[in-house]
């Protein structure tokens, strides 16, 4: 059986929020092995509810419901599954205790008490204290599944509860997991053609394992691995298979793969400097404070992270980075950037980034030429760097408009100093 | 009549896009008037495309489909409508002309001629050269719009032509414009409250026009003013009711009003400056280089950013901007910050950000706890700040985890600095 999902909301609708939680639904579902062919996003009108739940019961679907469960007058999802179910909605003794214990001896507004109310034959989702329960709700051969619509109670109820039930209803009683290889410095295409062999290979008879690829110019390009198994000690199986296949792509992949699931460029290379005991200082003209900005993300970047400079105007590279005579954007000045900023913030590595964001062409350059320098390790190694005796420095071609140069430029040159680290972990000064 | 929206692409349902179009789809929508009830997101498969536009238009709906015009096996929308219509597709000779123009002379690929097909009685929607064409298709009373997938595109066909489209079909043949204004440092629930006796006034009968709230921590509130007119004149009417309703909020909500429309905070301070001939230069902590990045993102700041230091590590407020002993998270090292880094970078003036953003407190102080300096702007005036002869500090208590926190302080930093510019525009230095 396939799960629509049915996000309720006028909000939605005028566009005033964007409805991410059916995309995050998506995921889950896919990744469980459960199809989802529509979604549907409708206001809060007790008569549109009903005929969109009318409608996917009619195609033989299950539905997710995803908002509408709150207090105010506004939400009335309840009451459009209980006609749909044709039920009354019930008080529940024990959701009113829960109610009570959430309000710790105040007063519960008159209109909280609907909380207490299921459609009857409907069995509530509890989660964490203090939120609002959701509803299993069984019609014929169908369940209606309705959560919250905020975002971190949706996603602990469907990934807690509704997305199991779905997959035990499925009849597979199967354990699924999912996890991320992330990659850097590959284009999409290039990483699919080096995987291609597990792809295959997955794609045997019997194989339960599956993978799958996302691509973003922040994010880097994503693997995503799911592994399904069943029986006793399914997730103990289903790990194992993760292991085994995150094992085989990492031998093809090499040091493309940086980081697993929520690891961005940021977390690997603050690791990877705490490992090594070293510091680096950036300096930064035309990402403007992007890379330092996305290093202090990540809490106690004060441990590794020195400072930066954004020498934005040409003064500042020469007057405080000591960038001599010569245009600004050019392999030479990267160089004394990144030499620079080690030296006036007392780092381990620097790390120096110009170019010509756009819109229009800086020293000769064309938009999109990006020179990132490397100053403290030893040497070379990045690509398609420039060798010399002080600082490595690598030429970008990097396209899109302003913003998109800016980012890109910002994680190509923080995968540089992952991979400067990964093959020449040794400072300079050390 | 209503319009609903239709996307397509199994990408949208895998949830490895976010559906975006949708939402903007629903504001232009709601902006011009038009009632819009339902949007469903539908996977690439002909079946359930057809069925879709086949629901909607029994529900007696309009309907704007977005995506699958492209020329791969994917793209099938222009055969579900021609289904739909019960009609064949034929190859226009005029787009097939502008298909050769498209390739310059290049071999088109047997493949992209699809695109020069329409159902029997469509009419082509001819965006920018280089795209493909959108679509009319009348079903009956009603129409199906299509239009490409991609952002920019969608929104030139559906802001240049589906709407006016929806709107004179209405046989309102009126003219709707809209303009937003960006409001700063205040609360939305204080903005509602300022601008009350506008929500009032512009209730009587007759009126044409209304106001809506949208908020968000880095976009700041925005204000929008729709104005219908009809006749002969209408755009020239409507334009005037937006140039007078924008005098009454102006009037209510004062300097609190920083930009129109796009302009965010980082291009309206760029313009004061500019107007003034000032340089900025500024010393961040944990905002560790947003504010520059942002002031950055501007084509054309250097002629006012002299650049920024991200003194994230003690040691670099103390060596490089000359912070002397005491804790580095309080007010008097915000004064410092901002005075060394002005001059050390030789500017006009000089911003400071020096706080706590978590997940654990700093120097006493808890998370969210944020100074902000200003110096070279003469005398007070930045809100609660505390008053001395060398900088401007103010004390911000913000709430959210890390990431908020740090969106929060950029933007109010931003806001300060713009307020100072208007209340104080000369520099110290002059």
């Amino acid at each position: 059986v396939d799960c629509e999902v049915l996000a309720i909301g006028t909000e939605l609708l005028l566009g005033q929020v964007v409805d991410t939680n059916s995309a995050w639904i998506g995921q889950q579902l896919a990744a469980a092995g459960i199809p989802c062919y529509e979604q549907t996003k409708v206001g809060d009108n007790h008569g549109r509810i009903v005929a969109a739940l009318r409608a996917a019961l009619g195609r033989g679907s299950d539905i997710i419901c995803c908002g509408g469960l709150g207090p105010t007058q506004d939400d009335i999802t309840r009451e459009a599954i209980a006609e749909v179910m044709g039920v009354e909605l019930r008080r529940q003794p024990e959701l009113v205790a829960r109610l009570k214990e959430r309000f710790a001896g105040r007063e519960i507004p008159e209109i909280n008490y609907k909380q207490a109310d299921l459609p009857a034959g409907a069995v509530p989702i509890l989660a964490s204290a203090g939120t609002a329960p959701g509803l299993v709700c069984p019609v014929g051969a169908n369940v209606i599944y309705a959560v919250p619509g905020v975002p971190s109670e949706m996603r602990e109820m469907v990934g807690g509860s509704v997305v199991p039930d779905l997959v035990r209803r499925s009849g597979r009683q199967a354990t699924i997991r999912s996890r991320f290889l992330r990659v850097w410095g590959m284009t999409e295409s290039r990483v699919a053609e080096v995987v291609a062999p597990r792809v295959e290979a997955l794609e045997a008879p019997g194989s339960n394992t599956t993978i799958a690829f996302l691509a973003s110019a922040r994010e880097g390009i994503r693997v995503r691995i799911t592994a399904r198994a069943s029986g006793e000690d399914a997730e103990a199986a289903a790990l194992q298979a993760l292991d085994k296949e995150e094992a085989e792509l990492r031998a093809l992949l090499g040091e493309a793969v940086g980081g697993v699931d929520d690891e961005g460029l940021e977390v690997v290379v603050g690791r990877l400097l705490t490992d090594y005991g070293l510091r680096v200082a950036v300096a930064e003209s035309l990402t403007g404070g992007m890379v330092s900005a996305r290093l202090t993300s990540v809490p106690g970047a004060s441990n590794w992270f020195a400072g930066g400079v954004v020498s934005y105007g040409e003064d500042v590279k020469r007057s405080l980075l000591g960038v001599g005579p010569g245009p600004v954007v050019s392999e030479h000045a990267a160089e004394e950037m990144a030499l620079g900023v080690m030296d006036v913030l007392n780092a381990d590595i620097g790390l120096s980034l110009t170019g010509v964001a756009g819109p229009t062409s800086q020293d000769d350059q064309p938009v999109g030429t990006v020179f990132v320098g490397l100053a403290g390790g030893e040497g070379s190694g990045t690509g398609s760097g420039v060798r010399n005796s002080k600082a490595d420095v690598t030429q970008l071609s990097l396209r899109g408009d302003r913003q998109l140069v800016r980012e890109r430029a910002t994680t190509q040159a923080l995968d540089l100093l992952r991979r400067q680290l990964i093959e020449h972990p040794r400072p300079r000064h050390s």
